[in-house]
């Protein structure tokens, strides 16, 4: 369907530890989290791979949220397995294990009717890896990459090459002051810009994010959340409800984005109310929309 | 007037240093900066203290923007000194000279007209001085009241006292923390309620601000600037434009205070475009409303 939003990325269990407290094995990595949020949206295929340690019970919750996984390979071996603890004000975290598993040769090659996807979510993985996506596609109509500081640091040739390919790029602000050299956002952004995408997003967690489209800008609020739980895969929920929305909605791009982000904040509001994906595995479209209700009325002026 | 905005804090010679470069001795403190900026907006009453040595250019550049001097007083010896340097990235300053002068016996008294003003901001100074200065008024219609981390720690006890008869307290986000022990803004904003206020403004610099009046939120956006010269002072601009565009503007008090606070912004983004108060004493209310149509874009959903 044209209207599927293909979702590419890692796909992992995640032992995670905050103030709140720990879980271990958790469904975890860019892929999954962006792909349960995209799936509230849109028809959603997934590519990953995960070893055969890989529990039934993570396929079911795919499966329950409607996700095509023809494209999760399924390899000899452990899956991907990484482990983290927050600080106490869960601005920053500590990686305490990566054991990658099946997923150090992930290569992500396309199912046949994946080919033809028209809304396509680079997540973070090797840029080699998303440029292989890339030219496995028949003319998708929009590319959203996402990226890493690992990535920025180890890969940034190809990182290039990928961004002269993307409509819209997105990292969070530190990733884009290590990428530009520039810790002023405005600053930043102009320099993306001339990396190559249309559209470039910077995330900031609980400060919200900000779109620029090289002309003028979007400053898109989070949704002030009382309790966070467990911050994992935030970024990636944002990100996936924005793929969702956007190839689900009319108008012009412009617009479609500025709400695309606000359902971006949403989801992720409700990724970090839970450890994992556990609370966003709870909840239906209706809360969504009444939390995105809410958010409308946060940022009226 | 009763559509007065009466300001009362600090005016102090500022010397800063920035990655931008350096300046010596220029007109600052919170009076200083909030009068200013509420000038383009409504009628505005000064009480403050400088010393013998205060120059005339600064007492003429208040005048300029029309800001009525009969409370700002003057006493033999040293206006208040305070020098401070900024790091690189511009998020976090160092005192490097705190000279209290005639500011140590600061004792706001009002001059007579000044006790019936209906929109009164308390600056920053110590919370007992606040107190001083409520004790005189005929029944304002809206008192603000902004604080710092100095009398959080030192004077709490007049700080919780002030803050039972305000309508709003504005404070930073690191200040919110300090004197609620939580990190969340929302949990903090709560405990803030609690105290008195019956809306709160908590600052978060390039992030923006979020106001609560204890039953929902707006989260307003910072003006995105590509080039921040001098920092000092933005919170005290923010909130002196607050309160001159509250004084002047009519209808619901929720829907002015959104506006105020998106005029806020404005105001406090070309306060970041230069050393002190040089770049503010260079605008015109056009620019103000250029540019607050541009914020009203760049928030639309």
């Amino acid at each position: 369907m044209r209207d599927s939003v293909l979702i590419v990325g890692s796909t992992a269990l995640d032992s995670i530890r905050t103030p709140r407290g720990s879980r271990d094995r958790l469904l975890g990595g860019s892929a999954s989290y962006a792909a349960v949020a995209a799936s509230f949206f849109a028809p959603t295929r997934l590519v990953g791979v995960v070893g055969d340690d890989f529990p039934s019970r993570y396929r079911a919750l795919y499966q329950r949220h409607g996700i095509d996984l023809a494209g999760l390979q399924q390899r000899a071996g452990k899956t991907f397995h990484w482990a983290g603890e927050y600080e106490p004000n869960m601005n920053r975290r500590h990686t305490l294990l990566t054991e990658l598993g099946v997923f150090a040769e992930f290569r992500p090659d396309l199912p046949e009717p994946y080919r033809r996807s028209d809304w396509v979510l680079l997540g973070n993985i090797a840029p080699g890896l998303q440029l292989h996506v890339l030219r496995q596609l028949a003319r998708p109509r929009f590319i959203a990459a996402d990226t890493m500081d690992l990535w920025i640091e180890t890969a940034r040739d190809e990182l290039l090459k990928l961004l002269r390919q993307v409509d819209l790029f997105i990292l969070n602000d530190g990733e884009a002051a290590q990428l530009t050299g520039e810790t002023n956002v405005v600053a930043a952004l102009r320099r993306l810009h001339a990396l190559g995408p249309r559209f470039v997003i910077i995330k900031k967690g609980e400060h919200g994010a900000i779109l620029s489209d090289g002309d003028g800008f979007f400053v898109a609020p989070a949704f002030p959340l009382a309790r966070v739980v467990d911050p994992t895969g935030a970024g990636d929920t944002f990100a996936g409800a924005l793929m969702g929305y956007l190839a689900r909605s009319r108008g012009s791009l412009e617009t479609r984005l500025r709400r695309a982000m606000l359902y971006g904040s949403v989801v992720a509001s409700y990724c970090c109310e839970g450890f994992g994906l556990t609370r966003l595995d709870r909840i239906r479209r209706e809360d969504i929309e009444q939390r995105a209700n809410l958010l409308r009325q946060y940022a009226r002026i």
